[in-house]
């Protein structure tokens, strides 16, 4: 791998990157017209990076054509924002197959968890990142997730791997405050090798205080705008405004449980896409087939819940509330 | 889908089929070689059908040009076996990619499990399963494996998918023999549309007691005599002799235990593979990269477990004991 | 401790040996008419052995006071039968109290978990079992229920355990049968210093196949007679007959889901005791304050079920039906 | 209850409330001429209450006797500052004899977690919280621990409950921030009728920024100057040096994983008894039996990471640095 990656991760990766959600068309297929709009929507926000193929982007439902129809939109629509690509799959052979792809598309970094299906521990995840890094064409950005892959990444191996140039940054999706406050002062002490993002969307004025070097909020898909002044307050030591910024988008985050019927991605991205429809990014809410979409009342909800942060922003910001797109059945 | 698809199925899938393991050589590619002998050896053994590119296939690990090598040659080397292929992967659009190809390749049926990596539920599980098997051109057989996808398949969907026609079997690896009882019972009330195997080495007796089709054992790869004779004698009533051959063979399962640093894959099918070597089987035990490998002793307690089975299997047979292979280092 | 006392476990315990329920009335208070009215139902079905104050006995739920009047009541009513004394609690310290408490009552055993709430591991385990065993004043039973206390028993530490004098029997409530089987033969291997029970209720004829020693069937409070059938067909060798008896009683085990909103002992133990409650055996299916009880429509449905199982019951033993009892609400 | 419950601990319960450690003689008997040392060197270091009993003391290797003991102990030596007194057990009427014994003993409020050990449900657990209160003789503290009892207390749960003042306070030791953030917010949305705490040791800081009342930690055994300098840092709106102290707190932490051969208290409680040995507050690290002791490499490692705070913390309070108490074998 090139020397200078690490380097070029430190220098590129900060602040606010959302992981962006897949929308898709009535056939099932990838929406390219609403991804575009959805990066368009992003960086007039102000965002700072684009997560592409995360879990918020339904990429275990996603086939290979889907994914690399996906990422080459994204890549397209980017506005030179960096572009990270999710590798995720069972293993390190399929990692490196989606991270070849993802270069060849254009993509900027791999994103990679720990190897799932089969049952592994810190000595095999350790190999596996290390045998896809020296394969990948691309810089290798970790993704701690054990909520979807059930293990947990050990934070001694990440400080290791990023002194060695395994990795560059790594994404904690775990919710282990403690574990992550750790690896912060870990990685410190090594000479700050790792570039750390936190996945959080309702602690991340939390986590900044604690000192990640950026964000990774599903919700910013839905209100950018609102995660980059939260974070920009921070970043200036405001810390009552940006806990003001996060308390109301905590609010606003009860989109993701609308719908009780419903768990996974088909709750909490189909809350996150019905959202971002009221506010008239998307054209429809559909989650990748063949989970079950929200029903009627949820949309109901969310539109409400989506009203009401949509006015409260526009006060903070001093603009005038969008009109709220009126959305029907499809 | 065909009209008769859970007849064909009924009407072949019995018996002892072996999940088989797929073989390496030097460079990490699948030993296609190996592969031929082992297809060979199960005939041999008298068994009853062939399961490619299961969890003791390491399917978890292998990219898709593996997963098609290995299939390809087990088709090839089938003698007339029925073949059973791995779809495994997170979500049905990706399950559906592999059925197809599966197809192609000449399999007859295609293994699918649950939705991982995304949370799931049983709404969506079935949801997953009757979109498959809409658009599959092979027969759907259901892998109920919670270790690996972390949800289990319910007994009363199961029953109901296979009166709709959408599955026609399903393989149990979930060890929890009371709701396999209780999915026995329910299929016999609802006229058995499905045929009920178990992913079990060591109670496979107590299971055909209960009334299981037929058995998926990974130590069947290794024994494929002794699981035959062991299901012949409980098919024929015969419990005492089901149950001296499950002893021994319980008892030589130790080798997925005889290295301790290691887990999963890499310890349990390091060892079937060191004592298929021992055998003559294969001509080496390395499991699918980035895996770390057995250690030595581990490898000589594999060998003498396995020395002493053959010698007691040929006891039993009224053969001679085959002469035991020099394993070494490679 | 006796120096004999492995050898006393090994001549008495062995058969059936139901887990009790623990019935209460209108007050909360332990119902000892009941519970006398249950030890005699038992002994009258043939059982071999009383197993006191278990998970089916909700043991978690009763103070020290209720535990003792169970204990008590059970000791006087146990016609000569062997009485096992569940002393479940955290930690060593709290256990020991208990197994004093159970000796002065006049139990014969003591049955013991692992630690649980703090987290363990199998040293500490160990070092649990061996601690009380030094100072309990009755044999130690070990109790493997990772449900409820979240660890397993590891099968070379029993026999280690049972080598050392420290403990004569288990029961095995982990549904892991594979690591019984293991347990079994490694036991034997040992000199059988361990006697194996099993506490499921739906693979009876199977472990007994395996080589269990006895059995703790919860639902053995409802139908000791069916299960000393099956017992009793198993050990003289005739399959076919355990099969069916086993087969019926697992049919008859759906009185545990009977209603869905309860989880747990409101659900389970309610579902026997309501059963029990139909045959006469009990006056309510009361469970412990403050569990929810049973619906209506539930009852309905476990009255149903168990008219059926009576009048099948009563068939194979050739045998009057007893008369339903009429249950109201209470 | 009285109807001023909420009042009271509204008006009471606040600032850093360190859960209590339970030292140990070299008889295994709870030392109390420790324990009134541990609650002295509380008292200097400013502490604001004083939490009895919960999982740092080890609650669940005590048995009754040594309970009292304990508490008895803390409650006289407490200078004033209200006693929380662990009621730790598996059910409601267990956990009521523990609060009436810890009412007469002088404490002043009942720490109540879910029922455990058998499988519990958010209705369950709820009617367990309202049967408790409606009998305790002292107001009810919930304490969230899912590590410990396998089951999280619902946030809605918790303030409707609060709502119906059946609860004051609750403990939040999940770790799960975001359901934390949500509590928050609802409680407050509610007129703010429950005090929310948190149970971690290393993100106070952010806990504090996020809006708790109060903070419990265990590390607060050895560091009570540190966590109140923290704790009034944050109240002042002086994030950058609650984040230093917080940040140096969390390197000490690192006590609890000084023996890698160790579990749960005998490692994490072992490490902050050694650590409070070497500050000359205690005499021994011993953990309750029969748990392992730490190793003497483990404990050289505390002593060192001791030493190093210690000085710190003396630098930064302007103090001269205590002599350091040379530990010794026991």
């Amino acid at each position: 791998m090139p020397s200078d990656w690490n380097k070029r991760v430190t220098d590129l990766l900060t602040g606010v990157i959302p992981p962006l959600v897949t929308p898709f068309d009535a056939n099932g297929d990838v929406h390219t017209d609403d991804l575009r709009s959805l990066c368009g929507s992003l960086a007039d926000g102000g965002v700072h990076g684009l997560f592409a193929l995360g879990s918020s982007g339904e990429v275990g439902f996603l086939s290979d054509a889907m994914r690399d129809t996906a990422l080459a939109t994204i890549v397209e629509a980017s506005q030179g924002l960096p572009v990270l690509a999710g590798c995720i799959d069972t293993s390190a052979t399929r990692v490196l197959d989606h991270a070849r792809r993802a270069a060849d598309i254009g993509a900027g970094y791999a994103i990679v968890t720990a190897p799932f299906y089969a049952k592994t521990c810190t000595a095999d995840i350790e190999a596996h990142f290390r045998w896809i890094a020296e394969r990948s064409p691309l810089p290798v950005v970790a993704y701690d997730i054990p909520v979807a892959v059930h293990s947990k990444l050990d934070s001694d191996m990440l400080v290791r791997l990023a002194l060695d140039g395994v990795i560059a940054a790594v994404k904690d999706s775990s919710g282990d405050q403690g574990a992550m406050r750790r690896l912060i002062r870990l990685n410190k002490a090594a000479g700050s090798p790792l570039r750390v993002f936190t996945g959080t969307e309702v602690v991340v004025d939390a986590n900044l205080l604690m000192g990640v070097d950026g964000v990774v909020p599903g919700l910013g898909n839905v209100a950018p705008a609102g995660y980059v002044q939260l974070y920009d307050a921070a970043r200036r030591g405001d810390w009552a405004t940006a806990v003001t910024w996060q308390d109301r988008l905590e609010e606003f985050f009860d989109i993701v449980y609308a719908d009780p019927d419903l768990v996974g991605p088909a709750q909490a991205i189909g809350g996150f896409k019905a959202a971002m429809t009221r506010r008239g990014v998307l054209s429809s809410w559909r989650t990748c087939a063949p989970q079950r979409p929200l029903s009627t009342e949820a949309v109901a909800k969310i539109n409400e819940l989506t009203d009401s942060y949509v006015t409260w922003e526009a006060g903070q910001l001093g603009r005038p509330a969008t009109a709220h797109i009126e959305t029907k059945e499809f």
